[in-house]
């Protein structure tokens, strides 16, 4: 019997953080991951060009026959999540869903921190997914534009990632918030800084995990995983040449990629 | 009479740096901006995307009957000056030579530092540009990824940006260069910063100001000079919706934009 893959997609290297906690909740299974790393950063772009990649890119993803979708990117997930999952006659997970379901399952004061990129928090989404879930939590949002730079300069534990995230952070503190969710793909690097600064009171809420989760919840559910005997392999595309997602993927997977490949997607559009 | 405009573009914001040079070089000048924020950063697309992208927005400048075309970009111009130069009909300046040339005239030494973002490090494009100057200089290069989102951040005298600018520069400042070139176009939001850190020993050079410098000598050459008396407009075209061009961009111009407007490339292709 053939087995399907997950698929996985961001706009760069972000959502490999989230595809460790896949491999590592459900090692059995095959993963194809794609990184539009030619159009990366999403943030900055409009809600209708982002749309039009994410369907783009989900496309190529399902004409290699996956049985699930994960979109790994918060940006994608705030504003394609409903129309991806119209469009395409398969499971789609995004990453907001989850984090802010285990927020509100965590937290006892309903005082909730999120933490995520301009974009992310601009977009509320987090705070309304939230809300939908209990209408009396207290959300306080702060954007930390330096964290994705920071992480992929690997100054996760220096004194200036230290300052940077005093900085971001004491407001939240102050406010006192008992949960804190990390809402962007790149933040788990900077996890155990993040949780020293926030102090041993404050719960933190790993949006990569959670959606790991999720996903595990969904094919268990769907009878869709693979025998926990098998070794899943795992596959990586880009939309740009590779060697920079290579040398910073590394350090975000927390181990070795195996072959990346570049692929045009108006070429496979033509083909598909 | 009428007199064209001097057309610049940049895959963003950064250029606003060198227009902002332009303007108080030559004040009696009309300016056309353009900047790709639906695409930005350049800096990791492959050079075959750049030099595409770089024709497309040379195209629309072009039409709108510019006289002179400022890449203020310093990928661009490592790789995409010479096809734009050969295949349009106006003078064509970049912002990497100007500032090599200025570097080989200032140093005593012959020890010069260039920063810049990893692409335009990795391209060794300045190293190359001071070499064809002066064969027996000694080019010492540093990438300083952090140094972008700090001035996007506004982060540019706190104590985050004293201690990234001092752990980036150490190396350079002990090798004992003399004389270190700014290039990246948001680097000049940080020139007080650089230059305490580096010392009054070490002079800096601001790619934007040279730039400047080269457009007023072509055109006072080719006498394509607006007469001084005159008060230049400024118009601004962006590729994605321009809330956050504005908002940092007001920052980087050192005052007021007027009005942005957002282009779509594909229609203006269609249409021209």
């Amino acid at each position: 019997m053939s087995w399907r893959s997950i698929g996985i997609f961001d706009s760069g290297v972000g959502g490999l953080t989230v595809l460790r906690e896949i491999i590592k909740a459900m090692p059995q299974e095959d993963t194809i991951y794609f990184g539009d790393t030619a159009r990366v950063p999403y943030g900055t772009k409009s809600p209708e060009t982002v749309i039009r990649y994410a369907h783009e890119i989900t496309s190529f993803l399902v004409r290699r026959d996956i049985k699930l979708l994960v979109v790994a990117c918060n940006t994608v997930s705030a504003v394609a999540l409903n129309g991806l999952k119209r469009h395409f006659p398969i499971p789609v997970v995004g990453v907001i869903e989850p984090g802010a379901k285990r927020a509100v399952e965590v937290s006892r004061s309903g005082r909730i921190g999120v933490i995520g990129t301009a974009g992310t928090i601009k977009s509320s989404a987090y705070s309304r997914a939230i809300k939908r879930l209990n209408a009396q939590a207290e959300v306080l949002t702060r954007a930390c534009p330096l964290f994705v730079p920071l992480a992929e300069e690997g100054w996760i534990d220096n004194q200036v990632a230290r300052l940077t995230a005093q900085s971001y952070l004491q407001d939240l503190k102050e406010a006192g918030v008992d949960t804190l969710v990390l809402g962007c793909t790149h933040y788990p690097l900077l996890k155990p800084l993040i949780c020293e600064t926030m102090g041993p009171d404050v719960t933190l809420v790993d949006s990569a995990e959670e959606t790991a989760r999720s996903v595990a919840e969904i094919l268990s559910r769907k009878k869709l995983l693979r025998p926990p005997s098998e070794k899943g392999n795992h596959h990586y595309f880009v939309s740009d040449v590779p060697a920079a997602f290579i040398r910073v993927g590394n350090r975000f997977l927390g181990g070795r990629l195996g072959d990346v490949y570049q692929v045009n997607l108006d070429d496979e559009r033509e083909e598909g």
